[in-house]
């Protein structure tokens, strides 16, 4: 989950290399799917690395999708479709800031998903640990994709 | 789209046989995911002939959700997922009847989709083709599938 | 529920007749609240007759809403706010006819809400009822303040 | 907007004084509706003051709605009903703070509504402030009375 039109280039040269990373993983990346900042960075990277990429669209129609998706969900629900991005993920990263992401991270919390932070500044750091004393700040991409393992493993064993 | 726990064991087996050749034309299967009914049948029918297959579940988790999906959606949403179930089909096809289909087959109409039927009695037939003369009616599965390629291949040449 | 842009001017005046009658009757009116068809005529006839009208709009903003509406909530979720017209409805009257109150009145039925239809042709009686024998036909508006009385007596009899 | 089980006593304090001012001033009260917390304390404090109050449920029926309310609209959107939250109001207040509340402050954020800020932690403040300048912080409900009195007033003139 990240900006879309606020992303600046740097926070989208992460997401780009945090797609790929997902995608060699062996995971399935799942975005809000419009063509522009993290969800197009993000899309593009795991679609390169041959990933399998699914966005999940505010629009009634796929005009607005990233190219690159292999899985389009149009939803014609507008900013309500953030509750599905956050409920078919199995772990929310947070790749950058802004109000619609702030709106999908509160959720996830609030659903009691695993959610880690990257490219976040500190006032959104402190606030959202502030909010979950289990929310995880990733300082790189790797670090991500470690906290996936480890979520993912905990949650098999426990499940 | 068909019915969940409604659904007669003679439309199901009617709903894997055209899961499994929708599979076979190479497209991919959308559903509500349940698992139960044609949702069901439709997804193991798709899945066993080697086909992607995604379920857009009203529930916030997968707990209810065809196991052999190998994409699943949990909403939180209820019946308003079946808005989406439509959005994101190319072709709605209506297998079977009940409340909760003759919703989805409606909002397909709204959207202008194309919608085909198959197993269904008389008077929803012509109720349906009242509400839309372009509602196509199938007798076998075979005929739904080239009903499909028509459109397919119609849209892409117009789209 | 009933249509708007593809409404009669028939069926706008027994809307109209059957919002006075509602607001009368001291009940709230609610519907799909944009300025068109069976909604604006049933919401003009209500707030005539001293009624409290509310209406819950497919759009993000207020923009599109009858002007005489006392509540107007806008949803943003364009036709999936069909389901929430139905469950926050005690009585689901359906006064005419279209794919978008085809889809309004089977998710009554689904949903087990009493629904009341007029101003609607034979085929699609014929089909509501095969759907659920428990849809009722009215003739008049009269008729249908009569059946909704008795509804909402035996709801809270029983409830 | 508050929070619910997770509302201190002294917050539901101040959100019934709210309440009671809101219904004083002659507006219309919006809350999430559900009987516990600051959506109970602030509807109580309205009603007992005279005020016409609205409660947006999460749930698909009125079982768990504050009983004072005048109007109860059952959505069956869990948490996506949220967006209805904001979109229907002209002005958003925060009075408490949790996962859900954010959802619905930044929701408010980025539709570019009027958002002011009451019982909310200093961490929480300036994230909010970062998240847009416009974010309003009041310390009594008078001032939040004052904030509102202020924007509609100008978007009256404006609109």
């Amino acid at each position: 989950m990240g900006p879309g039109e606020g992303a600046t280039p740097e926070v989208c040269v992460v997401a780009r290399a945090l797609g790929e990373k997902i995608a060699r993983a062996g995971w399935v990346l799942l975005t809000g799917g419009r063509n522009v900042g993290v969800m197009r960075a993000a899309t593009v990277g795991a679609h390169q690395a041959g990933g399998l990429t699914i966005g999940i669209l505010p629009e009634a129609t796929p005009a607005a999708a990233v190219p690159e998706l292999d899985i389009v969900i149009p939803t014609g629900l507008g900013q309500a479709r953030n509750v599905i991005n956050v409920l078919a993920s199995q772990v929310v990263v947070g790749c950058g800031w802004g109000a619609g992401t702030t709106s999908e991270l509160a959720l996830a919390i609030k659903f009691g998903k695993p959610v880690v932070l990257l490219e976040i500044p500190l006032v959104a750091q402190t606030f959202f640990q502030h909010l979950s004393p289990q929310v995880h700040l990733a300082q790189t991409p790797d670090e991500v994709i470690s906290y996936i393992s480890t979520r993912l493993t905990t949650d098999s064993q426990s499940g």
